[in-house]
């Protein structure tokens, strides 16, 4: 019998930002630099973990105003830590960019509480000496199937330099876009981040998707960019063609309408983002999939407790993503591997970032499209402390403080508006 | 950095045997003994672990073909013993005493599941030095308040010595039972168990509880002893005595049809007891509390998942108890320590045992009727070697190998008929 106690006794919160490529989606288009918080959390005995989350200023703001209240807690006390951070964000519903869905009061807390989650999850591994996936249940599958997540694209930013994934706006560009990708990283399935082109275009890339990947489940996400009479007109068109269809339209109610007129099952990442929106999604069965993110849902563990939930109702897990780097990446991998019914292929956009990253390399890699769950204890992976610096610096000369797909469309294209029940 | 991998290398089930005084319920009366099984997991770095459950044949049976099975297998993934018990339990359905409510495949799996987790969360809770309360998120209380649980009863086994408690068949005694918990444990709210006398009958010992003990919080039990109709003229009688009222009826249909008609809230342990049941019991708004047991639910990992599941559809938490030893009082005090919205008084036998014990005296202990999380490491209670021989030994010797109040009660009432749906 060892340790007992370990107290946290400092915390360091590190804004980051990252190159990123002008991809597009149905809010405007990625700007040149992604932003992420890096938390790291240190023992009174030397222990340290790390957490990964969202880098707009503000929520590093909450995350800055939490930090000093949370030194001095046990690193198992998280219900402690989470009435704590309850009562610094408070009645505070902070709004982060659009396409992770509506804000409630609940969700802005648990998305401060989650970067210092798994943080915790990491010290207590490490201490354990096993995976964080053991501090869950211990894994279920070796390692963590990710899918292809496709964007359509322009080949550069505007006035920058052609990026090696080229240009993407039609069927061609996408299906050449998908044969790079399962290529370097063998994925099996793939998704198509759509709300971007009129429904027929998308209907069409879908479609040539599906001739060029025979077998291949296909996923489509229009971010709500559709009404839902048009949703339920391009699930029939597509019956058969999809996995599943992710945000086809807004709203719980919308949703709803479009599942009882099709047999193609409705996931979310956008009308169902905290616990309050469960029971009316699963009273008028407006979703048949749920995509979690422990980033918005409070952490591992009680990402856990909503994948329970979803077995008990009769509701399919996947996995949505954000840019994002590896220790985001371990984190997501972790959690996949002990939750026995998250079944689907999870999301990533760990292509993007094109082999940047915060964390050392060698611990995270993909075999046939999944991710192994690291070997070492807690996340299993080290920061790269230079990398770190580099990427700190970058935030602070990149003039980025919170992320703005549509603000950053609209200087090329000042009519853009945001597809939200557009078409 | 320590341990890392704890393979579990023994696994010691033993059934024991304590003296229970003769408490009537709608389905007979407690015979003279009660039935446990104790849980011993031993790891390959010399740990070990505790678990409690139930002493019947056909759960004991499982449990012994289930423990060789996990040998080799580690402390931390539980994932893979639920797995593994899942695949011996099989498709087969074992229905336990009546008490518990409907038996269902997942429920058989789920109780068998139990016992072997609280003995690997205690070993988990050893090895880090911390107790099993801070596996699931530390304590959000210092002490648990339990109710006093009333019973109407004989004065004696027929044919046996008067026990110190003396008999309870009216008003008067139960007065007389509830004033020596409060006076010798402290108890602030109080559970009487009924179901045994006509419902006038019962309606006149809340009335004579409630002017006994006014403002401390009163339930009644009646295990489903009446129909919907009586159910609905009970709770409009006793309109603002009861905290809540407790299966007055069978089945979820039955449940939802009384919860329409009334303004108290309905509790169970009987028809929502395993996962499958919530989904209909939330839609029809059969329940307002669910009674977790973790000796059922699964254990305290998914108990604390089902609790994270009520406060989700806004249902309230409290806890329900069988005849148990200290083993068990350990883990639903850890449990419900860790649980925010486990907020009324949990149920506990803890004095019908009068002091039996399989744990060494010490870690457990009342304080104005709540029980202060035990301070050691792991659960906190040891095994008390020579008490377990004690009560193995009157196992064997005690001729009973599973619980019948029925049947014992039918020796003495040849036509008693369990009252289900009776009055
Ligand atoms: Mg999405
Ligand atoms: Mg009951």
């Amino acid at each position: 019998m060892d340790g007992g106690n370990m107290i946290i006794q400092e915390i360091r919160v590190t804004p980051l930002a990252f190159r990123d490529p002008p991809l597009l989606n149905a809010a405007g288009v990625h700007e040149p630099w992604a932003l992420r918080t890096i938390i790291e959390v240190i023992t009174d005995d030397g222990l340290s973990g790390l957490g990964e989350t969202y880098g707009d200023l503000d929520h590093l703001t909450k995350m800055r105003e939490c930090a000093p209240a949370l030194i001095g807690v046990d690193v198992h006390h998280t219900n402690e830590i989470y009435t704590r951070i309850s009562a610094i964000v408070g009645d505070v519903v902070s709004d982060l960019h659009g396409l992770t869905g509506t804000s409630t009061k609940e969700k802005s807390i648990d998305r401060v509480f989650s970067p210092f989650e798994v943080a915790l999850l990491d010290i207590r591994g490490k201490a354990a000496g096993v995976p964080v996936c053991d501090l869950l249940g211990g894994r279920v599958r070796e390692a963590v199937p990710y899918s292809a997540y496709l964007f359509y694209k322009w080949d550069s930013h505007p006035g920058g330099t052609p990026d090696r994934f080229g240009a993407a706006l039609d069927p061609a560009g996408l299906v050449e876009q998908a044969a790079l990708f399962i290529k370097e990283y063998g994925f099996r399935s793939i998704k198509l981040k759509g709300g971007v082109l009129p429904p027929d275009d998308e209907i069409a890339a879908i479609r040539a998707l599906h001739e060029a990947f025979p077998g291949v489940p296909l996923r489509l996400d229009p971010n709500t960019a559709w009404t839902p009479e048009t949703s339920i007109r391009v699930a029939h068109e597509l019956q058969g063609a999809l996995q599943y269809l992710e945000d086809p339209c807004p709203e719980i109610s919308g949703m709803a309408d479009v599942s009882r007129n099709i047999a193609t099952k409705l996931a979310t990442n956008m009308c169902v983002v905290t616990p309050e929106h469960l029971p009316p999604a699963i009273a008028s069965d407006a979703i048949q999939v749920l995509l979690l993110d422990h980033h918005y849902w409070g952490g591992l563990t009680r990402s856990a407790q909503v994948a329970a939930l979803c077995g008990t109702f009769g509701l399919d897990l996947s996995m949505h993503s954000n840019s994002h780097l590896g220790i985001s990446l371990a984190a997501m991998t972790h959690l996949a591997a002990a939750t026995p019914n998250l079944t689907y292929a999870c999301d990533t956009h760990t292509p993007w970032q094109d082999g940047q990253d915060v964390v050392a390399p060698g611990a995270l890699r993909f075999v046939d499209g999944a991710v192994p769950v690291p070997d070492g204890p807690g996340l299993g992976v080290e920061l790269d402390r230079e990398a770190l610096a580099t990427m700190h610096e970058q935030y602070l000369t990149c003039g980025l403080t919170s992320r703005d797909d549509t603000g950053y469309m609209r200087r090329f294209d000042p009519e853009f508006v945001v597809k939200r029940g557009h078409w």
